[in-house]
């Protein structure tokens, strides 16, 4: 049984990692860090957690934090992780970094789309990606996890096997992403209201959305060149969910077997992408709730594009689930421990 | 290691006891009944469990099934299973019947309030009402179980102990109910298109509901006399919750200590029962995928009446995760077993 | 054409004054005043005004605004109304408070509910309630108009006429309210947030929402007795509506023509009032974006009760459509002038 | 005073054409054709018309209708009205069409997409595709016209400017839609279930849409070359709206300044076009209820493509509000006649 700390436990992501943690057998949260509910019940807070959760908030000390726990999660604004961290840090306990903080390799590309300062630039190189599906062996040796974001995790698997196989043409792809307002996080925004999300859409972030570089790198590093992209987020009146569409030209023709195949010999043995069967579209309902990504595509001899799909729980894959999965794999765990829960629907 | 068997499975109830039991330790499922869609791969009805389930959906012939399960499931509609089980059934297989055919003693009453001919009421004696809470011994030697209506199980939990210590007038009580849409069931009916839900909400059976005669023979025994009720059940755009709001006068002055004091005495040792704190109102939002119920109540000395409130998820305690615990009562499992989700924010 | 001044312009209710004044052939808006916007374009803030409404906001200066309005709408905070209307203002324009200050008589009251010190208590007797279908003569000669409170309007209209023909015992009355989120304001709250929002219900202010004073003395009035009541509002993830179900025990036995032809009396030529037919049950989508309120009864005989339901839109009829109700009749303008749209569906 | 008959008129687009027509100074409906609810009280089938509409539905017998009325609309499944209309009908009536029958000038290319054989090709030529902001003129003197589809006005208008001054390259146009589900129509369907839509996105009729052709004559008009696109519905859970996210490589370099003097060419003059102001993207929820099509773009430098993005109401400028405009300019009626509903927030 390791112990946990998260920083950050009250924001939706952190409170996300509460509730998977809450049946992990190999796991137990020691530490529920949240600057603004300080000494307040952790229950008071989230009452779902009535009864279940009897522990009181605590403050972000990451440094008392790395003497009592095996695993330090930060779900917070960016810059926080990257202010706290130090080697000493580091020696006594592993991070998972939810935020941003160290999934850009390159200080100057993170410093300009994100507008701070980065104050370890020095761990940038040591951090693993936490992709779990691309990068697992990497992950299992690390002190360090940048968990990947949202829109980048479901964009990455959506794309990846067409690009590192070259089928298509890095420079035509086009990212079209809806996001559930929990991707908005539980600040108080008049934004965010109930009733200037629900019954509307619209876009936002429209060619300056912050995961615009770390879908680029991701993509990069599957096609073996620098990739540049459209990414157009948008917000959808629902709770949880993603759905990218992604658009891109075939390098050459095609079949739809040859598309499958590819697919396939990336994610036949993953638990957690599925390549849905021909013709079924991805949909957010079907994994509500669940640590999976459903993925298919389909081919458009008109135009000689492809359309690659992906659906996922944006606070299971997209932010908590993927970082215990991470855990897992760090730990030695089974890889799916904890995230074993079926897709709730509806 | 019991086998199990569903009829109905691909109602919301049917999909629901599916997904509870992929992680119920002790249960595994063999028959997906499905009159609707005999042949069909179950995951292509319900997508959610692509790579999940692997079955093929069944007829529901109960006595054949009868041969090959430890217990059936029927989540059916009202009369089916009470045309179909015999003495030959329940001597080979245990019941558990989702519909209300057997919930109501007086087969006069069922049939007055269903418009139906009960067919086997020389049933009704022997199977036992599974509110597991307050039948919980009665349900651990039961062949044949009438698991209790999602308004039924609210209210009744939400009022019992008031009546059970006498302290109001049951003359009095006046249940204002509202249920997300899930409780109407997966009909293709115009009234129940997303358009027609969304942005509205609606009362609906009033003063005829068929779950009235339910509840009051449940708050009969609880009071040790007959009780007559105003129900008033309203369909909410939310896909899953009940919420109860119960008045009724206060036989005598009580203070909120006593009141707790007599709430705590019958669920202080429930897990699945949460009395909130103080002024802490029921929210559905705290309980969805759990099989949780919270309840509490709210003094008005101006009126001398009490206002008792309950939330749960219509799909668990109200219908399928209520199943599963009689099931772990009937079998001698741990009560929560495959039940211990906690309640999934936002 | 008539100039009209609106205090509270980018709240809710304000935004839907402005929506509402845009097709008014009588008046025309002057003065957008909002002290959180002032000097931003008004369509800057509701965008679905770009194009439409080409001013300004301006601040909240009552006094320099009367000189140049006929009227003026405050839809804003509890209080702000109260501290600000003087007999010399009362002399140059006419007001309609969309806020609580001058709807309960009784300043004790008042105060004792609302926590705040009324004051302008001497305005209190001159002010008329303007709930146009039951204080219509007065209205018309008004110069200080207290707009009734959402909730109060919707339960009002649907008891009047069982109390004012002494059908039903006014000590049983039960008022069991939901309404939609706009009600709860545009202000930045994490309990408003889309995501805390959606997919839940709750109730809120048991036992002590302030519309129940306010509630109670109309009721009064049309018993010709004190009344106390009992009042639960709760919280519909939906953006618009109000839906009341109240209870109450009849005086003495009544036939569903004897009920029908009570509401008939009162509500016959009233335009904005529908008395639905039989069996039919009122629902928020039908009346959504007019100024409707539809409602009905059921007996239940079993219990001697009345079930009593009212819908509207609490934007309209519950807000700003009332208070354009009251500006035309006290400017003698057709008393559906700006009022005409048909409720939207879907 | 015209007379109108509407066949379809329980649809949703009828029945937006009937609460339309409601406020129309010019226009009165003198026949409500459905099918399904022959003889029934239209305001049974939809309440809000409660006390307004007093018509019972009538058949759909187009040739006494069309004895009886100036003009017919039929909102009504492909191929019915191509297999009504005959000459005789035309020179008694006009027809506004909102189905797809007229929209496609080439019939192989109408019957591969639509899988049925037209009826009545010889009245392809002479139908007006009515997108007014586009062809006002040849509408004013139309028989029989085209009301285009939903996403086609929507993505045409969005794209129009730039194809027509030739900055973008036709042939990577990829349009990435949402729409509310108020466009899936009313028929009773499992997959339009408020469950089933409620917390969930899914792209649907990917790479097959059958408004793809529609969509694709419009932009090679204003191209002057034939265009073949992608495009890519969705679907959304929210009641009413379409957004429409379209991408484009620029043909040469551009500034924002250049490319909005590019749509103020076109459209400035437009009421029901609103270009919006630099870097405000469209959202559904500013023109819900209303005529108008919100658009704008966003210039991305590093791919040197362009977003465009517009926003309307599916049910008005999608399809009853634009026929009823083309219904205006057809009879010389202000074009804005019935049409000055400000958009509806929240």
């Amino acid at each position: 049984m390791i112990k946990v700390g998260i920083i950050g436990a009250t924001g939706y992501a952190g409170a996300e990692l509460v509730r998977i943690l809450m049946n992990h057998k190999e796991a137990e949260i020691k530490w529920y860090g949240s600057r603004s509910y300080i000494e307040k019940p952790y229950a008071d807070v989230y009452q779902n957690m009535f009864q279940i959760v009897e522990d009181t908030c605590l403050d972000d000390n990451m440094k008392e934090l790395a003497d009592q726990v095996d695993v330090i999660f930060t779900a917070t604004p960016q810059g926080f992780c990257a202010s706290m961290v130090t080697e000493d840090i580091l020696k006594k306990t592993k991070i998972i970094d939810l935020s941003a903080d160290y999934r850009i390799k390159d200080v100057h590309t993170y410093e300009a789309w994100y507008k701070i300062e980065h104050k370890s630039p020095q761990f940038l190189e040591e951090a693993v990606y936490g992709l779990c599906e691309i990068n697992r062996e990497k992950i299992k040796g690390a002190r360090l996890i940048a968990n990947p974001g949202c829109y980048p995790t479901c964009t990455t698997l959506s794309i990846y096997p067409m690009l590192k196989e070259g089928l298509i043409d890095p420079s035509t792809i086009i990212v079209d992403a809806k996001s559930g307002t929990s991707g908005a996080g539980r600040g108080a925004k008049v934004d965010n209201l109930f009733c200037e999300v629900n019954e509307s859409i619209k876009a936002y972030g429209v060619a300056n959305h912050r995961h615009t570089p770390e879908i680029e790198e991701q993509l990069g590093y599957a096609a073996g060149e620098p990739v540049l992209i459209n990414f157009t987020p948008h917000l959808v009146p629902m709770n949880r969910g993603i759905l990218i569409t992604a658009y891109a030209s075939l390098k050459k023709e095609a079949t739809y077997e040859q598309v499958k195949a590819a697919y396939d010999k990336y994610y036949d043995s993953e638990k957690f992408v599925r390549v849905l069967k021909k013709d079924v579209c991805p949909q957010t309902r079907w994994v509500k709730g669940s640590n999976y990504v459903d993925v298919n595509f389909k081919l458009d001899p008109r135009t000689n594009r492809i359309i690659m799909m992906g659906a996922m729980d944006n606070l299971m894959k997209g932010a908590a689930g993927q970082a215990v999965q991470n855990m897992n794999l760090m730990f030695g765990f089974a890889e799916d421990e904890g995230l074993k829960s079926v897709p709730m629907f509806p």
